[in-house]
């Protein structure tokens, strides 16, 4: 059998309406209409094959995902991967997930204020020159675009293998005043955790020995309140 | 000539009363009695043998330097180290430059609320085993010392090969809401800078091909303000 071509593939997408948005504007202010539910949202911005939001919507049932990427070959491949996991789980379709085709450019028009909890920065591209820096997804005039989406329990998880863009991410948040936790230099420097949950590029990075980079920023009023009860707990204040 | 004996090194640091200083107490909250003026005094903690402390004091004539460290061998060698650069300078004596031999555990017996400009922290011992990670001198309960010791135009400054120090450097700061500036996580990627002084073990692990990280900490009020403005600049506000 040949490999699909682009008509092929924007056919296939296309058909799969209870997974694949192919307009990023229909449901903005709407998502928990496409859900059916008004469980918390956690969107995963240039999600690439959809490793990590498939495996994360499986594991957390009570959570809706997005899985946010602009090229329509990724969304086709998101939404095999995230088919057969959910029917290993026995399931004919995921419950709680969507596959947004659109650039994140373009994130005013996908997302109401407030309207996620969670955003997720996997292996964003480091765009290396420092001419494109505003190009990164985690420069300021991204990050506040994200601020404005997120709710009160809202937080942002990066991680990367690139040093210079991680580099580049803890200055931007420090310099926008956010309140950072959980940095980490060497995510899976002991035994990878179980309970976390890896990317196509985190696989292949970690088996090449690279070292991850993590950190979350914590954006909420609501998820800052917790942040500063745990700090007391260890620090013993 | 032998190499003298514990009671001979004892001997020479206590004889050179214009650069050193045994008694940690002796000057505290008088520290611009022994310079003999009101400028500012920016201190390393843990300076070694000297080189860092030795050579700011040559290019910052208009600062007061304080070099501190436990061990009176290199409190020693530190003395003949500075000694030497000023030498090099046509002085016979480091002008704004105090070595003084204390434990930093002591830090309130040394130095009065607001008496230091800038604290420097320079590949600090480690202690990777977390049962140790209270004596890590980037240790809230150290910094929260530096703090009271800091005055309105604050800043530390950190320097290191470690990048499970680094870590907890950053989570440290990070938890104490502490606002950070210029990290780094391989400061001479690039050709190292002229401007930047080198310490000891700065050359010997760049040498070895080990990236520095740096972390500068905005503590003051006054400082504070000047950084407030300076990112406006930075990204344009
Ligand atoms: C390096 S890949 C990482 C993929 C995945 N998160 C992982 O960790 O394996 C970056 C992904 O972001 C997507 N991407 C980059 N910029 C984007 C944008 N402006 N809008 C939507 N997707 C974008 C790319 O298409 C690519 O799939
Ligand atoms: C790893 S060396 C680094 C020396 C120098 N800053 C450099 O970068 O080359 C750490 C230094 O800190 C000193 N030090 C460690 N703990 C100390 C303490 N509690 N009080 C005083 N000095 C201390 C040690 O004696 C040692 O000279």
């Amino acid at each position: 059998m040949r490999l699909r071509g682009r008509k092929g593939i924007l056919e296939s997408i296309a058909s799969q309406t209870d997974l694949v948005v192919l307009d990023a504007a229909q449901y903005k202010g709407k998502w928990r209409e496409f859900f059916g539910n008004d469980r918390p949202i956690y969107a995963e911005l240039g999600m690439g094959k959809g490793q990590f939001i498939s495996q994360m919507s499986v594991r957390n049932p009570e959570i809706n995902f997005i899985g946010v990427d602009m090229y329509d070959e990724l969304i086709r491949r998101a939404s095999e991967k995230a088919r057969a996991v959910w029917q290993e789980k026995g399931e004919a379709a995921p419950p709680n997930l969507a596959l947004l085709r659109a650039n994140i450019e373009n994130i005013d028009e996908m997302f109401e204020e407030n309207e996620l909890e969670r955003i997720f920065l996997n292996f964003s591209d480091p765009w290396p020159k420092s001419k494109h820096a505003r190009r990164r997804l985690t420069h300021p005039r991204f990050v506040e675009r994200y601020i404005d989406k997120l709710n009160e329990k809202g937080e942002i998880h990066f991680k990367t293998d690139s040093q210079s863009l991680f580099e580049f991410s803890l200055n931007s948040f420090a310099d926008m005043g956010l309140v950072m936790r959980n940095i980490s230099l060497n995510l899976h420097k002991d035994e990878p955790r179980e309970d976390l949950v890896f990317t196509e590029y985190e696989t292949k990075f970690h088996q090449m020995g690279q070292p991850i980079h993590r950190v979350e920023v914590v954006i909420g009023e609501a998820a800052l309140a917790q942040h500063r009860e745990q700090l007391k707990t260890k620090y013993r204040m």
